[in-house]
């Protein structure tokens, strides 16, 4: 009855190793990763993936959207599998550990499993996902969401990137490659997915925890705001006939953060982009265009927040007229308490220090969670740093989160 | 010795009408004027000016940078010319007044003269300067600056427009349209001048005044700030953790308003330009960049509101770093008592209502200071509007400036 702890088994000099050598497919000079979603690099890392997997006994699949299984078959095919995984495409200019992580430590809990001489009634399946970032191909999640049936294959494989590359052909060029690998459907029904993930974010390492178990992906809404003035002489005009946008703009911006910043710091309201016209020194600005980004992992305090964007925006747009047109609104995501029950238990038993965390970006999980219980496992990744070459974990943080996995994917099996 | 007032031959239907004849060249669908530096539609009004000033009898004579003077010839050739006009080059989508107006005024003016029988000692030339707008050819007031000395030839005859056409092959063009026009130096003695000009700005209207008696050139500095944070995710970075140059930007420009606008509303500070990086909605702004233009007419006031920029930026940067470059420090310029005294003095016989008024906007008269007693009559336009086809002026106020310009130019002869 007292099967020994698969953590136990975690081999962090190997996992280790596989993150640095996956790193090599994309690498930049500045010590970053550039593997962007069905790229070459990609394609090539993939390969890697199926070497390894299959170098201990896993079965290789994809589908028509190139997702990647990696599969550890139980002793009865009939039962869905229990996935585990992520992605391993990149930002342009993004990090070793975003994404991959994910991959190769589930990869290590698929190996730890087989070592263990164990054959589960279910199989085990690691995943990597299609194009999770949508930096080449936008939006992003689309192997994800094609899978839980969230967007229709023909409208993700009509997307195109910069160059005018659908996804369609991109795809094709995959799975051509993959010529060795087998051919199955989309939509599979799954027993639970588990995606452990680099927090991108500075909290676990602020609050010298292991693990965040994490409790959702919080909400997100999106707005265009757009100001408009009158050009005017820098010169010859007085502030009091003028109608500066962008002296509009910097009141409304700076009333949004008077009214929507919290105390508690679980607020995040983001101006990102901001566009100014004529935009030339000596001349006063007619046009100003920014965009907002809020997010929160409640839901109901969302909704409110977000409703304050367009009085704010009207109340501060003094001699100009401005509005705020709504882009976006996604509701927040919790992950079932079944599965961050397990997961804490695992962080437990590996004597791991754990806390609950609320994811800020979306990942792969939002869609799994329509589909099967769902949870993922965050480590601290240093400054809370992501998309960047600067990206950096510590090994200690990879195998501790490949135990939690091994103990979850134990308890759940 | 009651001379009769030369103001009281302005003939107000004959300026109009040659302001509407002239505003032909170069006229644009939406009835604005693009008639840039040194063209083929400033050649076209230039031979048009000739023409009007040869059937009165004013002789025509142009230099090495192609300013073009039109003279009326006193009964002493020995003694320095009175200068009096503008310049009729356009901003690309520039109004029907802007410089023309000071040109037609002052060939009023001659005609005037003419028309009155006198001839004084000295002789009289109505001037339009090479390139005052400096959008074909930057930096503007090319001829007044040669003119004056306060740049060599060589530096002006260098400058390109976008296309890489110099200046020097411009004005080469320009020259042998003029075969006609006799060359002569540049730089010669001027006696004084008086620039007529439209106000660019609101006051005139607003103070229901016909004529501003121009006090002199507020001076300006320009700046340039840098804001660098740190690029991060918009959904997993906490605002404790972030450095945000746009929020910190926002920070700055709003504590650079609170310190430098005045309850008197003299103060013209600008933010005109605005870059943002990596500007992507939903990345926290690793760096901004602004334009500032500083602009007030008392030098004293001028340099302590610069001087107070650099500390406001370093005080409002929060968790980035920022700086502040200057660029630019043109000060105050002020024109001479006498000459304000003369424009004053004829405003009031000729029953108009002037007051003083500070030039916000660059002018040729700036160059020209330097070098002889100058001075400015402004006349309103409609709403403040200037450089933009909707740049419009009342036909009484167009006489209004044409017969103070007369007056000073009787009391100066």
């Amino acid at each position: 009855m007292a099967e020994a702890p698969l953590a136990e088994r975690v081999d962090q000099k190997r996992l280790w190793q596989r993150l640095a050598e996956l790193a090599r497919f994309g690498a930049t000079a500045d010590g970053g990763v550039n593997r962007q979603a069905l790229s070459d690099e990609e394609i090539a890392a993939r390969a890697e993936l199926i070497r390894w997997g299959k170098s201990f006994g896993l079965e290789s699949y994809t589908d028509a959207l190139a997702n990647l299984f990696l599969r550890l078959p139980g002793s009865d095919p009939t039962q869905p599998p229990m996935l585990i995984g992520s992605h391993i495409d990149s930002q342009p200019t993004g990090g070793r550990f975003d994404g991959v992580y994910g991959v190769i430590a589930a990869l290590e809990v698929a190996e730890c499993l087989r070592e263990s001489g164990r054959v589960p009634q279910r199989s085990v399946e690691v995943v990597a996902w299609m194009n999770e970032e949508g930096s080449r191909f936008a939006p992003g999640m689309m192997g994800s969401a094609g899978y839980a049936g969230a967007r229709t294959i023909s409208d993700i494989l009509s997307a195109r990137d910069a160059e005018g590359v659908s996804v369609e052909t991109a795809v094709a060029r995959v799975l051509a490659a993959d010529a060795n690998v087998s051919r199955r459907d989309l939509g599979r029904p799954v027993f639970a997915y588990i995606e452990p993930h680099i927090e991108q974010g500075p909290i676990l390492e602020r609050e010298d925890a292991d693990i965040g178990i994490v409790t959702g992906i919080q909400g997100k809404r999106t707005f265009r705001v757009v100001v408009e003035g009158e050009e005017n002489h820098a010169g010859t005009s007085p502030r009091s006939v003028r109608r500066d946008a962008l002296v509009a703009a910097v009141a409304i911006i700076d009333g949004l953060q008077k009214a929507i910043w919290d105390e508690a710091d679980i607020v995040r309201l983001t101006i990102g982009r901001v566009m100014v016209a004529p935009n030339a020194p000596s001349v006063v600005p007619a046009r100003v265009e920014f965009s907002i980004d809020l997010r929160h992992p409640d839901a109901k305090t969302l909704r409110e927040l977000g409703d304050r964007i367009a009085p704010i925006v009207s109340a501060n747009a003094g001699a100009c007229r401005a509005q705020a047109t709504e882009l976006l609104h996604d509701v927040p995501l919790e992950f079932t308490d079944r599965i961050r029950d397990v997961l804490r238990n695992a962080a437990k038993d590996a004597g791991l220090r754990s806390i609950d965390i609320a994811s800020g970006a979306g990942h792969d999980a939002r869609h799994l969670s329509a589909i099967c219980p769902t949870g993922m496992i965050f480590i601290p990744c240093r400054g809370g740093i992501s998309h960047h070459p600067s990206e950096s974990i510590d090994p200690r943080h990879a195998a501790a989160g490949a135990r939690v996995l091994a103990g979850a994917v134990q308890a759940l099996l």
